[in-house]
């Protein structure tokens, strides 16, 4: 940003392709009418900016000396703003900053030329709040020249600007803006950081549904260098939808679009309330490896790799290392953090790596103890969403629809046994499960179907299923004292689909071996005899807990097409980069 | 803990290990000579309690009826207690439980009989909270009896009991107990998970120093099978200190000690502090990714495994991630997370999985907002540590004892740039440095004698060093436009080590490449070409920020002797166990 000369030296004269605006909050129908119309003129408008640039260019040497020529053009290290000009951003800004000259920092995000004396441009901050921008010729005050207003219509949307302005309250709100009843009078306006000619994707086609996530792509290599694909003229016309290979070929356009930056901000909200629930009740932090010496879940979908002349893999799961915490002498442990799964398995709802928010606790009495710990910390994550994140829910419902979250009311929340969502199923569900059993686990259908039954019997998009069959549990899940066929294990479910898997643990050695032999495992064999070793150091208390898939949380309380679209960055078999 | 029959069935009569006392805040003289005195004490009490139950036990037959038979034995489903009693947790006991009955779940730390008539029990819940309580046989109210003060003396030690008792005040203060002025007078006493007979490491070994940290164990399998060998009767005997490696061969009684649990308060307090100040200054958390398509700051210790017929890496920092999401729209990030080296050095200074404190920020004006953000955000940890751990410091410090950690005085803060850290080295610090470079980057011991320098002249155990020279540094650094030489990079110090790297990046994709040619790489190459690429897909804002080692503030602020104590579950080439 020091180097180059403090002359305004334009931009490069590639058209720039279109900025679009975002689809918020306004019904789609009206949204794409007004942006088709807005699209022409501003075309309109900016080929009349360019060819008069043009013609400008040419003929500089005789042009009448450019009086606002200290005040555009790329920023350097002796730009110079007026010093009592305050920073603003967009989110705080009020009647308090009427009149007042301020300077902003954001990009641009859409550029309309009207006639050769003034500009408007869009200007957007982090996350979807942008303002409108007028740029008008006039000698007053500090001079702003044609020259000037040409030379904003050139510059490309995405470009990283900063400009002097006084606030101003617009004659009628901007209804394309959000911050709907400010505008900025700019007198001074500098490029950052240019954007490319031709954007890769466009914000407008960011903010768009992704068109599909087939991630066929013939080699990871191979997708970064066909970029150019992605950015073919077609694409930036009709602001059609793009491939979610579009989109993280172009991350930093899929990350700047609105939906994204909402996307975002609700899964570090829904950190946020697990991480607050759970200290308020007495939890502690702490971070399990991801490098382990065996595969803690057994052998299937790990990851190996060479570690200094031996083999490690990467954690499945922190299950081991929480209970090696409550062990340890910790009342209550959670931890947030990666897991890993090498599954080939190419579908919306699987990933390499996810999230993991974990949750260990002594138990007390009663292993529901348990249960209504972890129901207690979904229910608070829903319903702190619900009322901190309206605004980003009603931008993401623009994009990606979805029905109204429904939650238990305090009191009424549904816990059904395994045996009983079976029989609920049989007796009221579609014909293709009347012949569902009490001892296999659900299928995802039959999951799906059971969440549409309960939806509708008990007005509830979250419930918990409990004492899944023994046969559906792994190892460590301690069986129902009452009834050895099932554990005391649960799931938890949003719209129809699991988001937590729990129960209570086996905390005796023998119990524990005795149970491992049953499940056809060697007590003995690597991974099992370090756990089995943990429980014979001490005397380790009765505890229980759960494992909450962070990134299926996200997507399916804001039913998102898949779980790649509440990942930062998703991982896949097929997908590594960026 | 439901499959036995409701009698109490005594544990197995092995003597058990000693327990030892926790070496809290007295001097350790002090407490050597009475932790001496009461093991002698308790050790014959202990005889003679097992011979009178084993004479007991023979003349079962014969005995009068036992009228506290209900009252202990093992925990089972059908054990009842008192329904008015209230559990209770020994951090909040106070004058208003003075009277009343209670249940406290808890670890046995150490038992002492008194004759035949009386135990003492020592009992500790999370952390460092250990109350006595006292067992004396009495017919009155809930009958105690001879049998079940026996019954107490014979329990292991890091057993899990579950006591119903009235608190009561004590004569004299417990000066072996944290609560000193409360005491149980138990009338119920039940196992709910029995420890071994002989203990891995007692928990006053657990407690004490680590003796080393040389991780020579001929392989990680066979280390779990010597077990024994750390058990040895000369360990428990002198409660002499033990090594990592018995350590973590113990993972659960490690855990127990005092010291640990303070150690893992800290570090939660560390990373609480860190999150709540970005929060607070407009930082966004998001999270990296670990698995990676290309290693991301060169190909040297990186750790690469298989990947569904491919090769992945695993993130050797998040730079590149965090530098996305500021070119993505994000004006603040921040993110916690593991980071791996695969490095061979099996030094106290190095792990290969550790955790990383990452910022990344839009810089407005001048990189030394990004100084001063992260100065702010280690002075108010250091603050906040100081502040809300006293206790766990002092702890701690009865273990590895440290000096107190200094700070500057707000305004006062220490900021040098290499050059002057150079000069001061030169003019003012040993011999041996009379010659240092303003070129090289500094050595180790360079770092602690310009820490101790500092330390006696600016009376601070943090500061910050400015400017490193261009050849130090990664290509991502920009350089200082008034002078190229160097960079506008920084380092963090704490007690002369180094805890945080970071400064201003380059964020113009043109002046990167160039840069990154300049250091005789090839822009085009894996993993350059897709970082160079995020600066190329729109424009993006001037921005700079750092990593924290948190491991390392966590050891050097409470001077640890190594890292592998503040780390959970460290990992080092050599180990990948527990």
């Amino acid at each position: 940003m020091a180097e180059e000369s403090s002359n305004p030296a334009p931009p490069p004269a590639d058209p720039p392709a279109d900025g679009g605006e975002e689809g918020a909050a306004v019904s789609k129908k009206a949204a794409k009418k007004a942006e088709a119309k807005a699209k022409k003129e501003a075309e309109k408008a900016r080929r009349a900016a360019e060819r008069e640039a043009a013609a400008g260019a040419a003929g500089q040497g005789g042009q009448a000396e450019d009086l606002a020529k200290d005040n555009y053009g790329k920023e350097t290290h002796e730009t110079v703003l007026s010093p009592e000009a305050a920073d603003i951003n967009l989110k705080s800004i009020g009647e308090e900053h009427v009149g007042k000259v301020v300077v902003l920092r954001a990009w641009i995000q859409n550029v309309r030329m009207q006639g050769a004396k003034m500009a408007f441009v869009e200007l957007r901050e982090e996350g979807s709040w942008d303002i409108q921008g007028v740029v008008a010729a006039s000698p007053e005050g500090t001079p702003v020249s044609r020259q000037m207003v040409k030379w904003v219509g050139s510059i490309h949307p995405e470009s990283f600007v900063v400009v002097e302005a006084t606030v101003q309250k617009p004659l009628d709100p901007v209804k394309s803006c959000r911050v709907a009843n400010y505008e900025l009078h700019i007198f001074k306006f500098f490029v950052h950081a240019a954007a490319p000619g031709m954007l890769g994707m466009t914000l407008a086609a960011a903010n768009r549904p992704v068109a599909n996530f087939s991630d066929e792509e013939p080699s990871v290599e191979k997708a970064v260098e066909d970029l150019n694909i992605a950015a073919a003229p077609g694409e930036t016309a009709g602001i059609p939808a793009a491939s979610m290979l579009t989109h993280l070929n172009n991350i930093v356009m899929h990350k700047r679009a609105p939906v994204q930056q909402a996307i975002a901000d609700v899964r570090a909200e829904v950190k946020d309330l697990f991480r607050s629930y759970l200290k308020s009740h007495g939890f502690k932090e702490f971070e399990p490896p991801c490098l382990i010496g065996a595969a803690s879940e057994g052998g299937a979908d790990v990851f190996t790799l060479p570690y200094f002349g031996k083999e490690a893999c990467l954690a499945q799961s922190p299950q081991f290392y929480k209970q090696i915490e409550i062990a340890g002498g910790r009342k209550r442990v959670f931890s947030i953090g990666p897991v890993f799964r090498a599954e080939q398995s190419n579908t919306p709802r699987h990933m390499t790596e996810f999230t993991g928010l974990d949750i260990e606790m002594e138990i007390k009495k009663d292993y529901k103890e348990v249960i209504f710990m972890l129901e207690g910390v979904l229910l608070h994550i829903f319903r702190g969403i619900k009322e901190r994140c309206a605004d980003e829910i009603e931008l993401i419902r623009s994009v990606y629809p979805s029905e109204d979250f429904l939650l238990p009311e305090p009191g009424k929340e549904v816990r059904l046994t395994f045996a009983e969502a079976q029989k609920l199923l049989r007796e009221e569900g579609p014909e293709e499960y009347r012949n569902v059993s009490d001892d296999e686990d659900m299928s995802t259908p039959q999951e799906k179907a059971l969440g549409a039954l309960i939806r509708k019997k008990f007005h509830t998009d979250f419930y918990v299923i409990d004492k899944f069959p023994e046969g559906a549990r792994p190892f460590y899940a301690k069986l129902d004292p009452s009834n050895p066929k099932v554990t005391n294990a649960i799931d938890a479910f949003i719209r129809g689909q699991e988001v937590l898997s729990g129960g209570q643990r086996i905390n005796d050695p023998e119990e524990l071996k005795a149970r491992i032999r049953q499940k056809g495992i060697d007590p003995a064999s690597p991974g099992i005899k370090e756990y089995v070793h943990v429980f014979e150091q001490a005397g380790v208390p009765s505890h229980g807990g759960g494992g909450i898939g962070l990134d299926r949380v996200v997507a399916w309380l804001l039913n998102l097409p898949s779980v790649h679209l509440a990942a930062y960055y998703p991982r896949t078999p097929r997908r590594l980069l960026p």
